[in-house]
């Protein structure tokens, strides 16, 4: 069978709880890209909740895109209870690098607990790697190095897989490295894309140990989706229904016709 | 003429103020499907407005979907001047049971204020019955007891009228049990519809003072459109779009053809 | 060239950043109109980071819609740092006069920062200039006086561009006045398409340093935007998709065959 399609089963199957403490202005999109790829989202972050709520997660999701300094203390809450059960945790480092506060308080996520997926683009991935980075808003602008060298580097250095989304995705973990190229550029011009593939590598991290390949895979069936939405579409209104319907309707054939994933070892 | 549509005119007639504090997540669409049936909403959870705003309403939806101990103070606000003024108020107990938090604080609006409609999933509702059952997130997955037997307890014992939400809807009084054979099980696989149902719910009882009657009538024209809105849509997206032309585009005959309602009286 | 187009097409290759400090409901279409147009969003509220963020912003949009004390001290730390670097602030008054906080942190807004661009509905507006208005939620029921004269009224004493929202915009500099004809109907029947409308105005003002003009201009392309996808669609679903992809497609030919403005020069 497919493997793509395999995780895909796997998720319809177990539905996971996926934990998220996010941001407020994908809040929704998040949850239910979630729903759609057939696992469970909740949305909590109260300081008083989030540790009981996390206990019966599958993964726990943490995207700074609004964050608070009350928001990250619920993160690290959930995060130290998320570690002690071994619940993987995916961080999403939106606007690394634009504000001071963005880059410290991801820093500090990072030290105070063992994340499994750091994802970002590439100018929120070079700050954390504490390259020179320009995140206008939540959009990288420029970034000091190759970033498949720095996914690769932070990758050893964290012992996280690290995940950076563009135009080709890459997944680099300290044993392996995916270049994922799939995708359309109209995901891009739309408002949670990136936000939603969090959770979506959220959902396949929950099903797989390898979160390496977990994350390769998830993005590629929805960047799948987003490919076979695009034809469908006339703007970015139209898209992101078809987007929906299209994730929805993902099967076997359409993910074994249309994943392009390089896999390289690390030597 | 026929008693949903009856009702949905008075909606529309009267364009009633519906005061929502409730969750980041489907805050939008819970406004928007207010807007879609004909009446007003309004969102505003600062403590220092909240009995203010509610002043004006015609009924107050609180919804516990991202709680947090400020959240439900200002609930109890809000709340208080509401029974104060005799403004009719909806509770959506989401992810009651789920942890101890949603548990404890749903126990506490209960206690503290009079709700004349308590909603919820089969095990939310049974965790407020204080029966067993597992919340995974937001979704039941198991609950002791028969859904329609707690129905009718808890509507006893709080004097509030008691609404569970699934395949058949029920809303029970101390007078009247209700079972809603309308909906689509698409409505079940989009994040957002049980919180939009709640605030439909709302605009119901803002306008007719049986509340069970209310809430019966508002599940089943929301469920009706629901039904339409399937028949024309490939996935969930398409569907979701589709159901607001849907609610936006229910008249007297499809109503008339679409509800699904039993009635029970009570011994 | 077109005059609208123009601006259009400076937004495009500029893509300025348009920082929100925003309500809750209509956070995440706020973020996407502003995509749609070809500027970048970026949605921040900590205290901590706004005046760092608001640094590398075109405009800056303030908007009460779910206001808090706290969210407030945060507009006016980022309206500080906005005004010292002339930045532009747009201002959209959701609710003021339906409750005494939402008057009274409006005019502290007003007072405490330069407002480039107040906007509100006829009630708000009226509400803020002192006369008598009633304002149910976010709707405006009546209000005292003519709107023209009580935006351009406003417009002298306050020294700021006036927007007043509704079947025809009016927008009122102590210089001119502009009436945009444009909109549809529809744009009226969901959430949310006023608080865009305060988005879309902050993208043009980010390239426009004449702030009615660049107000007029973005409310007439809006406008015509809505007049598009109102043909196309059938119902408040349908539309709001629609509605994205003709803002996403809007072209030199459809501004100019649309737009409907009429300017008048003070004495």
């Amino acid at each position: 069978m497919n493997e793509s399609y395999e995780l895909l089963q796997r998720i319809k199957g177990k539905k996971p709880l996926i934990h998220h403490i996010t941001n407020w202005v994908t809040i929704y999109d998040c949850a239910n890209v979630v729903r759609q790829f057939g696992a469970l989202p909740v949305m909590a972050h109260a300081k008083e909740e989030v540790a009981d709520m996390v206990k019966n997660a599958s993964c726990l999701v943490l995207n700074i895109g609004t964050l608070t300094p009350d928001l990250i203390d619920a993160m690290i809450i959930a995060g130290k209870k998320a570690n002690k059960l071994n619940i993987p945790i995916v961080l999403d480092a939106v606007g690394a690098g634009a504000t001071s506060l963005r880059t410290k308080e991801t820093k500090k996520l990072i030290n105070e607990l063992r994340i499994d997926i750091i994802k970002g683009n590439s100018g929120e991935i070079a700050t954390i790697a504490g390259l020179e980075a320009e995140v206008r808003g939540v959009e990288a602008i420029k970034a000091e190095g190759k970033p498949i060298d720095t996914a690769k580097r932070l990758a050893r250095e964290t012992n996280s897989v690290v995940v950076i989304t563009g135009k080709q995705d890459i997944v680099a973990s300290k044993d392996s490295t995916y270049l994922i190229n799939n995708g359309h550029e109209m995901m891009g011009r739309i408002v949670g894309t990136g936000c939603m593939a969090g959770s979506v590598i959220g959902c396949f991290a929950a099903v797989e140990k390898d979160r390496a390949k977990a994350a390769a895979y998830a993005l590629a069936a929805y960047g799948v989706a987003g490919e076979l939405a695009a034809k469908k579409s006339k703007g970015p209104g139209t898209f992101k229904e078809q987007f929906y319907d299209e994730i929805y309707n993902l099967n076997e054939k359409k993910l074994k016709k249309g994943i392009k994933i390089e896999v390289q070892k690390s030597l």
